[in-house]
C-alpha cells in the first residue's frame, strides 16, 4: 500500500484529542506532509495545524484525505461520507483505518470510481502474499519488541529512524500498524493479514537491501499477550532481526485488555532471543526503551538507572533522553557510517 | 461453521489418489457420514465407496456435496461447475477447500440463491470472533503439537478420539484445518483468520465445558517453522491445552517448503512448555507420536523405544501401533471416566 502525500487531516466531529490519536501521530513524525486538518462542527480535536475547506487543500497541493479519527466501534458514521465525497469530488484520494471498509459505502465507492481516485482501507490488506519462507536477507533490520500491547513500539523506531539519520545511517521506518502506514505513506497493518502469511508479509514489508542499510520494523503485541502473541511471533520471523529493542511501560500492572501480569523484560529478552534466532541466529539486544511518562523526574531517571544495570544496556525513554544511547549501541556492535 | 451430514465425495477429474486427499481423509475417519463419489470421465482417485449421480445421492439421503479434491493451484476448474450447480438444483449444500471462494462464481452463486442452499467455503471463515482473551475455561483440553508441517497432527487427535472414546471418555475432536473440519463436520480453518483473531477463535472453537470433557484440538504448523509459527502459538494460547503430544517424522532431514532443519523433540516440548504456560500453568507433554511409515518394522519399533527411553513417555506410531499407551498415560495424569 502506497498512500500519495502530502496530506489533509479529517477529524470528523469526535468528542476528545484520544479519538484523533491517528491524525495526531501523523503530525507529531511527518508534520511536512500534514498541510491542513479539515474539522466539522462539534469537533473537540486539534491537530494544530490549519483548518482548510476541502477546495484549499487540493488547491495546496494535498493528493490524500486522512480519515484520522475514529468514533465508537470504528464504524465511519453517516454524516462524515459527504466529507469524503467531497474530497473524492475534489481529485483527492482517501486512505482510512477504521474497521468498516470505504469502498462498502456505496456513495464512496462511486464517487473514487467516477474520478478515478484510489482509496487505501489500512486495516484491509489487498496484497497477496507468499507464506514466509525464513532465509536471511541482506541488510540489517531492527525489530521493536515488548512486554505489553501500547507501550511505545512504534514510538521508539520513530525516534530510532531519527536519531539514526541523523548521525548518517543509511534508515528507514517500516510499518506495521495503522497509524505507522499514515506515517511512512507504506505499508501493511499485519494483525489485518491472514494468519498463514503473517511472516510472509513481513519479508514482502523488509526485502533484501545494501549491507549498510537498516530497516527499523515496528513491533506489535508481545510474545506474552494471549490476544496476540501469534501476531507477534509471526512478526519476529518475518523480520529476522539482527536487533532488537524492549519497550515496557514500568507502572502498568496487567496488560492490556486481558487479565494478565506483564512479563518481565528479562523473559521477554529471553524469549525473543529463543525463538528469533530461528530466522536470524545472531539476534540480540540492543537497549530498553521505557515510557516514563507516569513517573516525575527523579523516579524516571532512577527507573532508567536499575534498568541499564540490571542488563548492562542503554535504557532510555524517547521523549524524555531521547534515543541517542541505543544508537551508540548500534554503532558499537554493528559499525557506524 | 456446520456441515450437514452425510456426504456425497466429489473427486471431479482428478490426475491421482494424492490430489483427492482430503475425500480419502474423510472416507478413512467417517466412513458412515460417505455415502458415495462422484466423479468425472478420467477420474484416476478412488475413495473405495459406491459412485453415484447427484440424482442419486439425494434419494440415499445425502445432505452436502463436498468438493474433496484440489488440481494444481486450488482454483474451481471451469468443468466442475456444472456438477456443483447439478448438486444445488438437486437441494444438497456444497461444501469446498479449495483456495477460490464457491460464491464468486457466478452461476454457483445464483444456484444456491434460487435453491436457498448453503456454499460452505472452508478456507474463508465468514465467522467474526473477539480477541483473544486468555481466561482459563473448564474441561480438560489437548493439543496436538510438531517438529514440522504434515507430521500426523491431525490423525494423532483423530485416532486419540477413537481410542479414549473406546475406553469411555468423554473426547471431541476440533478441526482446525479444512479436512478435519469435513471430518468434524464443524470447526475453524485456522491459518485461514485474521492474523488479530487466531486464539481468539480457537477459544470459540473450544469453548467452556464439563470438568471431565476431553477437546482434543488438532494442531498446525510448528512453533519452529519459519512460515506458520505465529498460526501455531496463537493456536496454542487460544488451545491453553492441559496435555499436549510432539508429532514427529524421524527420517525427515528439512522442515516442510523451507531450507531449515527440524527441531528436536525436546526443543519441541521446551518451547511449548514455555510458551504455553502462559495460558494453561499446568500444561505438560503426555506422549510423542512418531511418523514411522518410511522405516521397516524393526527400525520402527526401535525408534519408539529411542523415544521413550529417552523422553520417558509414551512414544507410539498411531497406525502401527496405536495411542493406547499415550491413553494410559492421560488417565494416570487426569483420571479415567
Amino acid at each position: 500500500m502506497e498512500i500519495a502525500t502530502p496530506y489533509l487531516l479529517f477529524l470528523g466531529d469526535v468528542p476528545d484529542a484520544l479519538a484523533a490519536k491517528t491524525a495526531l501521530g501523523i503530525v507529531d513524525w511527518r508534520p511536512e506532509w500534514c498541510l491542513g486538518q479539515s474539522r466539522l462542527a462539534g469537533c473537540k480535536a486539534d491537530a494544530g495545524i490549519p483548518d482548510m475547506t476541502i477546495a484549499e487543500a487540493k488547491a495546496a497541493g494535498v493528493r490524500t484525505m486522512i480519515v484520522g479519527a475514529v468514533n465508537a466501534g470504528g464504524v465511519l458514521p453517516d454524516h462524515w461520507v459527504a466529507s469524503i465525497v467531497e474530497a473524492l469530488d475534489n481529485g483527492l484520494d482517501v486512505a482510512s483505518g477504521l474497521h468498516s471498509r470505504l469502498a462498502d459505502i456505496e456513495p464512496i465507492r462511486l464517487a473514487a470510481e467516477r474520478n478515478g481516485r484510489a482509496l487505501h482501507d489500512v486495516r484491509h490488506t489487498t496484497e497477496r502474499f507468499a507464506t514466509g519462507k525464513g532465509t536471511k536477507r541482506p541488510g540489517l533490520r531492527l525489530l521493536s519488541v515488548g512486554t505489553d500491547c501500547s507501550v511505545g513500539k512504534k514510538y521508539t523506531v520513530l525516534a530510532l529512524e531519527r536519531a539514526m539519520r541523523a548521525e548518517g545511517f543509511d534508515a528507514d521506518f517500516r510499518a506495521t500498524g495503522q497509524t505507522g502506514v499514515f506515517i511512512s505513506g507504506r505499508g501493511v497493518a499485519i494483525d489485518a493479514v491472514v494468519a498463514d502469511f503473517i511472516s510472509g508479509a513481513v519479508e514482502w514489508l523488509s526485502p533484501a537491501a545494501a549491507p549498510n542499510h537498516w530497516d527499523l520494523v515496528e513491533g506489535q503485541g508481545s510474545l506474552f499477550h494471549p490476544s496476540f502473541a501469534g501476531v507477534s511471533l509471526g512478526l519476529l520471523h518475518g523480520a529476522q532481526p539482527d536487533a532488537f529493542v524492549v519497550c515496557h511501560e514500568p507502572t502498568r500492572s496487567k496488560m492490556r485488555g486481558v487479565s494478565h501480569a506483564l512479563p518481565s523484560v528479562q523473559e521477554v529478552i529471553d524469549l525473543t532471543i529463543a525463538c528469533g534466532r530461528l530466522t536470524n541466529p545472531a539476534i540480540r539486544c540492543v537497549g530498553i526503551s521505557i515510557n516514563t511518562a507516569a513517573l516525575d523526574d527523579g523516579a524516571a531517571a532512577a527507573c532508567l538507572d536499575a534498568f541499564a544495570t540490571e542488563y548492562g544496556l542503554p535504557a532510555v525513554d524517547p521523549i524524555r533522553t531521547g534515543v541517542r544511547p541505543i544508537v551508540a549501541e548500534i554503532g558499537r556492535v554493528f559499525g557506524t557510517p
